[in-house]
């Protein structure tokens, strides 16, 4: 531990010099001197925003396809995202990847206390499923499912094509606060215990007079694309969030509260020319680009992005997003807002000069 | 960021090699290799436990003392823990410090959205007092005075002698999240606009009937040791805890929640060779040592603890509490539980082996 | 009020006689006397298990639809079941009707405090809706609609035929509370504001991000029997409960609560020949044949059943059901529990003698 | 039943005629008469406002207690507030009653699901109390006691001087719902397992680390007039509540929310000439007059009070209050709010016109 050293401290004469570097010796911190630094007076990400390109991500993960298979130890193929400055996830609350299952494979079941959303970027078109708690979530394009933590689940592909998705995990979160668990079934494949369609069935607006029994905090359902899309296509003629567009969240259906108690999930449509204003807040956001082409500008650096491109936007980083084309473009998108909501802790703010549109100042180049 | 070197990697041969390197230059981590270190099997601390021994403390902060005056920017002439394995904190979510305000002084007014609470050390038996949102709170020796988030607060001695006492604030976890905002009082002291003890008095059993409209989570009330001791000692004769002896908490009198919604408050008595058995929880605890001496087991380390010393036991690690005398033992603590109980991450375990009790493999020398 | 009069008290000299008329004359009451009529023992329903009979139900309904127009003041073509001992509803909490909407006819719009379900009869397979808040809610056989009291709600019928439906209103508790409000809307039909569809679409499991702006503690939603009976058929081969069979519960799908805050809904399968055991609860419960035949045995009394009857099961009287048929039978039943869960109230004892069975000692004969 | 005898209809010639008699007949009602009983357009309290003159409660309390001796069965000496429109209660959901236990007598022991408070109208000064599920709470003039429902609570004199008090229980709102159990306890009184001031020094600010134990949904404390009356001295100078004046609540320390579930109390100081302007609620509230000589105006009736008089105010009329001395008037009152509030039935009106102030049309003689 170097305290004294990190801050230039006004020159306080010797006394207070050797005071300073006693402190340090006996583990202790002058808070007159390092008062800003543990009380900052504004949020300060200490990561920068940025983007992974899905061309490179594509071929990457292609190469791992060929080289590695998901087993016992290894648990899954899939490259995690990571923030340039941050040691192993895109944001410091958050953990996004992408995964892919070969026709035949499956990846082995586990649990841990960290929650997980799947966001299916392409099906295939067959037979694949996660399964969870014994119950097969089959999935199709652009569905989203949940696993709540410390639920069992393995993922199985049992169709002729290869599955992508965009896996988010809070396990950031949980190992900043010490608190994972993991472990491994005893098996590579937990058993189908439950009917498919089981928790769909059961725990829609009519339930089993005995639901209350019902294990999870979240239900075991999927998020069909088609209703989702349906909804979107009949709030397109509104005005929209002058931040986000056509703004739509995946709410928990037990509680209406966010999909997970960690993490919340979005979708938003920026119709054709469509650029939103800037705001900010105190948390942090992937995104994942569903369709079209358009740019975000966050902290005066425009990021453009097409189908398939990942970004994240840090903690009280100015954001506003631009459709550039004459068709739609949709966003996927995964907040760690619910953890500052709990506490008080959400705060945004508007951007007010120049009609809610940061200068932009450079492009980032991948 | 040099993730390949960091793990070795099974050897796979100069294809695979090149992927993971590949994958590094474009900022993904392959799952296969990481997944252990991302998703741990059990909580790993990542820091140690430690004791800050009181008479080095005293020492210290008597030589600030005289070097040393809280003023707008210094702010308070506080010394604050810093666990040797973290930067800025006793615990990775908890930081504690101790207080000095002499006669005369004031630290002055600001704001934060790290809460506080203060234990007071010894309050000299005079006329101290935190004023917050306007109202002063008068401190005696072992009471405990809540400051919570985002409320204006500063500290006044108008007595003739010195007051010292323990803060404990949440800005750890706060800043993990990258929430903190800061705000100085324009002035160096805020106005007193409510006269002593209003809150108390308005914020009892019988209400104002428009109470709804108090504007704290949490009421500015100050738990007066008087009436703590009452209970101890009429507990004194039960069972108690068999991890902490006879444990008393401090509720939030609003909703008997805990003290504050990220940390919560307990003072326990470790009666006459009263030794506890050993369990550990995913929580960080930091104790205060009130009176008596005795140790504490963490994971097999013995520290040994007299008045007035500090002691941090960090998540999942293994503790025991021995009073080594024949007169009461007494720690004052605070935990960030609040946080771990939200998300369900809480997690505790027995230990149950040889009674209880660790084996003492080496003994904390300071 | 005629207090002494109404209570033998016990001879105890003419003092204390003059004593308990002049209590009377002060309108006071001797707590001494009537300890046990103010404080029952248990539950004293006061009112009689009672059946209406569809056939006789259908045939006064046919001709009120030849005699009786439904508009403004006479509001509704319904008619009320009525408990014998009771002034005007069918439980001592629940109302239930009979309504009959004749092709191209309107029930006029209103809004009232009192909270409505409607369980659809006979739709008649055509157009036929309730308008809630401005929103259409088409309506099959067997459908379950909800008005949250508050609402505007008219109803019409654009299709060839008839559509009957058995309403279900907590009126009487309404009224126990002297909590009635009652407004007609300024015109015979509220205007539509909202496509058909729209809460369905925006209020389910994607949902617009302001959607916590929605008004309604309920939201208007179609509980559609095709689900319904799919869940049934799914639970068929469970043990089911045994005092009911197999048995669903429609749960609000905003929060998972009972359907309204004040009225709970269920249907329930029978199986071939599945007689259940007997238990009581505190709660009143009213419950309208949807297929089937077969009885119930309501302290000790037999009411046989067939399709379209309506009965009514008071608090704290013993029930079993029967289908003594080799085909399902069906009920759908509306009961007060959510009040009595509210305030702890709720009680339930199953009958522990003769196998659970109630000796049956007279069979009713309408 | 005489429905259709009850109601007027309009004259619809014989066949209609025919049809209201045979819907008579078979226990049904046709809504298209009476809608407008049984949704009224605003509440219909269908009881009078009424006040019980303490001088005459007094001499008849008195002369029962020579007569009668509270035992089982007996239960109580107590007289109960009977509106002379309701048959056993002073509103439709609250009943209040004076109690008087002689220097030596137990009112024994016993639970009921109804739950009551106690405001102490004159302890003696000397040693009473109510025990209340093993544990003694002395009481003092112009204290408030609770026993939440289904506690087992006996009352005993242990002074020399008789105590009297007011009861309120919410019986008559249980006994609407058909909820009422009561049971005696075996033997005259309970014992008593816990020493005085046990939940007092137990469920404090401090609290006992495991209290979440603790059985009742309300902590058995006591409510000091000292500190109430500190409160409103303290309150003196503000504007208050324009309807009531100084206006103090009673609330749960465990939760802040009602003093009972069903039941809220409030104790409310008048200042010298002070006079309120009218308001009505959907609510009824039962008045004590502590101290001081004033009147009260309900739906137009002027009701003199003096110390000791109860009266009460049913829903939806317009009511307000006048000191019509140079001293304080002090009233305690208990109201059924909290039911109100749970269902979304509470509404409130405040009289616009003429200031505020009724029209006096007569003035009510006892």
């Amino acid at each position: 531990m170097a305290i004294v050293e990190a801050t230039a401290a006004p020159n306080l004469g010797p006394e207070l010099d050797q005071l300073h570097r006693d402190l340090a010796d006996a583990h202790v911190l002058p808070t007159w001197i390092y008062a800003p630094q543990i009380v900052p007076v504004e949020p300060k990400a200490g990561y920068r925003p940025y983007i992974w390109k899905w061309q490179r991500m594509h071929e990457l993960l292609m190469r791992a396809g060929e080289l590695v298979t998901p087993d016992r130890g290894a648990e899954r193929r899939s490259i995690d995202h990571i923030n340039p400055d941050l040691t192993d996830s895109a944001s410091h609350t958050l953990a996004t990847a992408i995964q892919l299952v070969h026709p035949g494979e499956v990846a082995p079941a586990h649990r841990h206390v960290a929650g997980a959303i799947r966001f299916i970027i392409d099906s295939g078109g067959g037979e694949v499923y996660t399964r969870v708690e014994g119950e097969k979530l089959y999935m199709e394009t652009f569905d989203l499912v949940m696993t709540p933590k410390w639920t069992w689940h393995d993922h199985r592909n049992e169709s002729d094509n290869d599955i992508l998705w965009l896996d988010a995990l809070d396990y950031p979160f949980v190992n900043m606060l010490r608190a994972s668990f993991f472990e491994p079934f005893d098996g590579n494949q937990q058993p189908t215990t439950k009917p498919t369609g089981f928790t769909e069935k059961h725990i829609g607006r009519a339930r089993p007079a005995d639901w209350k029994s019902y294990p999870n905090e979240v239900p075991l359902v999927r998020y069909k694309w088609a209703e989702t899309k349906a909804l979107l296509d009949d709030m397109r003629g509104q005005d929209g969030n002058p931040h986000d567009g056509v703004l739509v969240e995946y709410v928990n259906p037990f509680n209406s509260g966010p999909a997970l108690p960690t993490m919340c999930c979005f979708v938003q449509l920026l119709r054709a020319k469509e650029h939103t204003q800037s705001h900010r807040a105190t948390t942090s956001t992937v995104y994942y680009v569903m369709a079209g082409e358009g740019f975000t500008v966050i902290d005066g650096i425009r990021f453009d992005w097409v189908e398939g491109d990942v970004f994240v936007v840090p903690p009280w980083s100015w954001h506003e997003h631009a459709n550039g084309t004459a068709d739609d473009a949709l966003l996927f998108s995964v907040s760690d807002r619910p953890i500052y909501e709990t506490f008080g802790y959400y705060r945004e703010q508007a951007l007010e000069e120049n009609g809610g549109h940061q200068e932009v100042t450079s492009t980032h180049t991948p």
